[in-house]
C-alpha cells in the first residue's frame, strides 16, 4: 500500500503567486494603501466569515420591498448567476458551524454596513475607512476569473448628511493614487445618476429608470441596433429614445457638457441636482490639483448597480480601454439600512486588485524583476567566515538594509548561483582574503557593468548608498 | 410586517477592533513585517481556502503509518479536540463547493508544504518566506481563544540538506523583532529534541520519547507529584525519573549548562548531536550581536509537537510568564513529506498575534492613542473655504503628510468637536480672516500646551516638521 500524494494545485479561480510576483503584487497593494492613507483613511479589518443572515440582509430588504413593504427603498443588487452551480455568485462559500448558519464575505460594502451598524456609537462621522481584503465569490471557472480576490476600498460615511464636496474627494484619491501606480494614463469617466433619472422622469418614463440604467450601463457591449431595440422593447417611443441618445452623447470639455446640459432648459429638479452636482465635484477636483487631462464627463456611464444614487465613477486606462473600468463607485444615499435605523449615505471606490495584477501581468505591462526583497546577499565562502558574516549582516540590517545571509554549507560555486539567482542588488563576499584584510567584497550591477569593491565592514552601508544602485 | 434586522455582533470568536484599536493592531503588524524583511523574507499569499486531501494529508500519513506503510516516518499533529463539537479545531469550517471538499486553512505551515511541492522548480532554495495572514480553527468559544486570527510566520527552507547556523539566525529575529516591538524584557528559551531524545535512549526509553516529551511540555502546568505520577504510569523507574529530572533542572549560563551537559559522560550519538547543535546555535546568536541577557537554555521547553526534530525555541515576556510562549517555533527533518518526494528540511517560528494583542491590550500594555492616521485635519470654516483647504490639503499630501479634510457642512462648533475626537496631531483652521490675510491657523499639543501659530500655506509644512509633535 502506497501513500498517494493529494493534488497540490490551488484550487480553480484561485490566485498564487511566485515570489517574484509576491513582491510586485505587495509593492503595488503597499502603495494603494499608503495613498488612502494620505488621504486620512484608517484601515479596517472585519472577519472574513459574517453570519449569512447578514450577508443575504440587502436581498432580504429588497424582497420585503417588492411584497410592499413600506419605509424601504430598494437596495444595492448585482447578484452574478453562476448558471453552473445554479446559485447566484454571492451565495457561494456558505456553511454552518456551531449551530450559526455563515458564510465568506462576497465584498467589504456588506461589511462595512454590519461595522457601522454594530459599532455606531464608537465612530465619529464623517467616517473614512479603507479596507484591503479578500472576498470570495462562486465565480464560473475561467481565465481571468477568481473565487478569492482582494477588493480595495475607501468609503466616507456621514451620518445623516454628507456634503457632496466629498464626492469630489473621492475622484482626487483615485487621481492620486493611479499617478503614482504608473500604469499609463488613465481617465476617470464621471456621471451623476441624478442627471440620468432625472432625465427619465422628464421623459415621463420614471416607473423604468433601473431597466434603463442597466441598458445604457451596457452601451459600450452592444450594438447601436441592440440598444435602441432593448429600449423600444421596454416600450420608449422613438422621440423618447432618441432624447436619450441626445443626451448620452454629449460630448467636450467638462465646461462644454455643463453648458450643453444646462441649455437642454430641462427643469425636472432631480435634473438639476445632478446638474449642479456635476458642476460642484469637477471645480472641486480642480481645487484638488486634478489635471483637467484626466477626467472627463460621460453622460453613458450609469453603473450598473442601483444601489448608486448621485455621482458615479469609473477609471479607464487609456491604452488598455479593454481591460473595462479598473476602479469604480459612487455616491448612495443610504449604506446600512439593513442593519439600522441610522441614516448612513456615503460614497466610495473599489478596485479589483486580484484581476488588475492579473490583466497587467498578461499584458506585459508588470515586468516582476525583483526577485527577493533583500537589498544585499552576504556570503561567507567557508564555515568559519559564518560569524563574519553575521556580525557584518547585523551591522547592515541596523543601517536599514534588508540582509539575506548564505549559511548553507555548499561549494563557491553553489552560493554564486544563489546569489545569481536571488539577483538583490548587492552582494557581499566574505572568504578568508578578506577576514585577513578586513576588507569586504562588495559586488553590484552599475550601468549594466558588474563593479567590485572592497571596502571595511564600517564603510559598507556608505559605500552600497553612495552607489545609487538601491531600488 | 416589519423586516428584522439580522444581529450585527461578529460571530463567537471572532476578533473586530474599534479603529483606534486598528490602527495599534496594525502598527505591530507591520513592525513584525518589517523586521521580517530586514532578514530577506520574502512575503508569500496563498489562498485562504485549501482541498481538504490537502488539509488533512498529513493525518493521512500518519494514518497510514499507523497501519504499518513504510517509508514514512510520523508527522506532525496537535489537534485539540472541540468536546462540544465532537470534532477536531483543525477539522472545522469545512465546505464543499465545485465538487471539491475544501476548507479553510488551521496554519501557514500546511499551505507552505504545499506550496513547497508545487512550486518547488521554480523556488530558489534555502527558500525563506514570511507569511502573515488569518488562519482559523473551532476553538471553544470562551475569552482570549479565537476562531479567526493572524499567524505570522517565518521559515526557511533547505534543499536536501538546511545548515544548523539557520536554527541561530530565526532567533536572532525574535531577538531584533521583539526589542524594536517594545513589549518589556523577554527571554528566549532554547533547546534541542537530539539532546533529549537522546537523553531518552541513553535511558532506554527510546519507544516512549513522544509521550515522554508531551508531559515535559505540560511541567510548568503540573504539579512535581503529577509530573512524577505521569512518567511512572508511561512505565519509567524511580532512576530514570531522576536522571531526567536531574537533567532538566541543569540551570545556568549558556556555558555552564553546556559544561554540565558534556560533564554528564551520556555518549548516545543523538545526544551529542543536540549538545554540539546548542553550543553551535548559541555561539552563532553572540555573533549576530543577540544579548547574552536576552536568551537561556532551558532544556525542559519540549514544544508539544512531535514535529520538531532538534532546535527547539520559545518567548517569555518575563514580567508576563503567564501569558505563556509568544512566539515558538524549531527544527524540522522534512515540511512536505505528504506533498512531495524532495526532502525539504527547515527550522521557523511563529507569532499567534491576534492572540498576544488581545492579552497585551487586557493587560493594559497597548494604548491606542491614536484615533486616525491623519497627521493633520484641515477645517475649513465656511463652505467658501473649501477650495482652500482642499489646495492646502493637496500641498501638505505631497508634502509626506497623512491629511483628513472636513468637508461637511455643519456649525463651526460641530467641526471642532471632529477635530477634538479624531485627535490628530495637528489641525488647520480656515476662515474668512486666514483666507484675507493668507495666513492659516496652525494649531497643535505641544508639551501638554495648546499651541497656536499662523503661517502662509507655503509654510505650513515646514512649520509643522519643526514642531517636533508629529508621532
Amino acid at each position: 500500500m502506497s501513500i498517494e500524494k493529494p493534488n497540490t494545485r490551488v484550487l480553480p479561480g484561485f490566485m498564487e503567486l511566485l515570489p517574484e510576483e509576491q513582491i510586485e503584487f505587495d509593492r503595488i497593494k503597499t502603495v494603494i494603501e499608503a495613498v488612502f492613507k494620505q488621504f486620512g483613511f484608517t484601515a479596517l479589518d472585519t472577519p472574513a466569515i459574517e453570519r449569512v443572515a447578514v450577508l443575504d440582509a440587502k436581498k432580504a430588504t429588497k424582497k420585503a420591498v417588492a411584497a410592499g413593504v413600506p419605509g424601504e427603498t430598494p437596495a444595492p443588487e448585482s447578484v452574478e448567476e453562476d448558471a453552473a452551480a445554479g446559485e447566484t455568485a454571492k451565495q457561494a462559500y456558505r456553511f454552518e458551524y456551531s449551530g450559526v448558519e455563515q458564510g465568506l464575505r462576497f465584498d467589504l460594502t456588506v461589511p462595512l454596513a454590519r461595522y457601522s451598524a454594530e459599532h455606531f456609537n464608537d465612530l465619529t462621522f464623517p467616517f473614512r475607512r479603507c479596507h484591503s481584503a479578500k472576498v470570495y465569490r462562486g465565480e464560473k471557472a475561467q481565465k481571468g476569473r477568481f473565487r478569492e480576490f482582494y477588493q480595495c476600498d475607501i468609503d466616507v460615511i456621514g451620518h445623516n448628511e454628507l456634503s457632496v464636496a466629498y464626492d469630489a474627494e473621492i475622484p482626487s484619491v483615485i487621481y492620486f493614487l493611479f499617478k503614482k501606480l504608473d500604469f499609463g494614463k488613465f481617465t476617470i469617466r464621471l456621471n451623476n445618476r441624478k442627471a440620468l433619472s432625472g432625465l427619465l422622469d422628464h421623459l415621463d418614463v420614471k416607473s423604468k429608470t433601473k431597466e434603463v440604467l442597466r441598458i445604457i450601463d451596457k452601451i459600450e457591449k452592444i450594438s447601436a441596433d441592440e440598444f435602441n431595440s432593448s429600449l423600444r422593447d421596454l416600450g420608449l417611443s422613438e422621440a423618447q429614445i432618441s432624447t436619450l441618445l441626445d443626451f448620452i452623447h454629449i460630448k467636450g470639455s467638462v465646461n462644454d457638457i455643463l453648458n450643453q446640459l444646462k441649455a437642454l432648459g430641462i427643469t425636472n429638479s432631480l435634473f438639476m441636482d445632478g446638474i449642479n452636482e456635476l458642476e460642484t465635484v469637477t471645480s472641486l477636483m480642480h481645487d484638488m490639483g486634478v489635471e483637467d487631462s484626466y477626467y472627463v464627463i460621460d453622460l453613458s456611464v450609469a453603473r450598473g448597480l442601483d444601489y448608486y444614487t448621485g455621482t458615479v465613477y469609473e477609471t479607464i486606462l487609456d491604452d488598455r480601454e479593454n481591460l473595462g473600468s479598473v476602479c469604480s463607485g459612487g455616491r448612495y444615499d443610504n449604506l446600512a439600512e439593513s442593519y439600522t435605523d441610522e441614516k448612513l449615505p456615503g460614497v466610495g471606490i473599489s478596485i479589483g486588485l486580484t484581476r488588475l495584477f492579473y490583466q497587467l501581468r498578461e499584458a506585459g505591462l508588470i515586468p516582476c524583476s525583483r526577485k527577493t526583497i533583500a537589498d544585499v546577499i552576504i556570503v561567507p565562502f567557508e564555515n568559519n567566515n559564518i560569524p563574519t558574516a553575521l556580525r557584518v549582516s547585523n551591522k547592515l540590517r541596523i543601517e536599514g538594509f534588508n540582509v539575506d545571509v548564505l549559511l548553507e554549507d555548499t561549494p563557491v560555486k553553489e552560493k554564486l548561483q544563489y546569489v545569481g539567482k536571488k539577483d538583490a542588488p548587492f552582494a557581499v563576499l566574505i572568504g578568508s582574503e578578506e577576514e585577513e584584510s578586513g576588507l569586504m567584497m562588495l559586488r553590484f550591477v552599475q550601468d549594466k557593468k558588474l563593479v567590485k569593491k572592497t571596502a571595511a565592514i564600517d564603510d559598507l552601508a556608505a559605500c552600497m548608498r553612495n552607489s545609487n544602485v538601491i531600488r
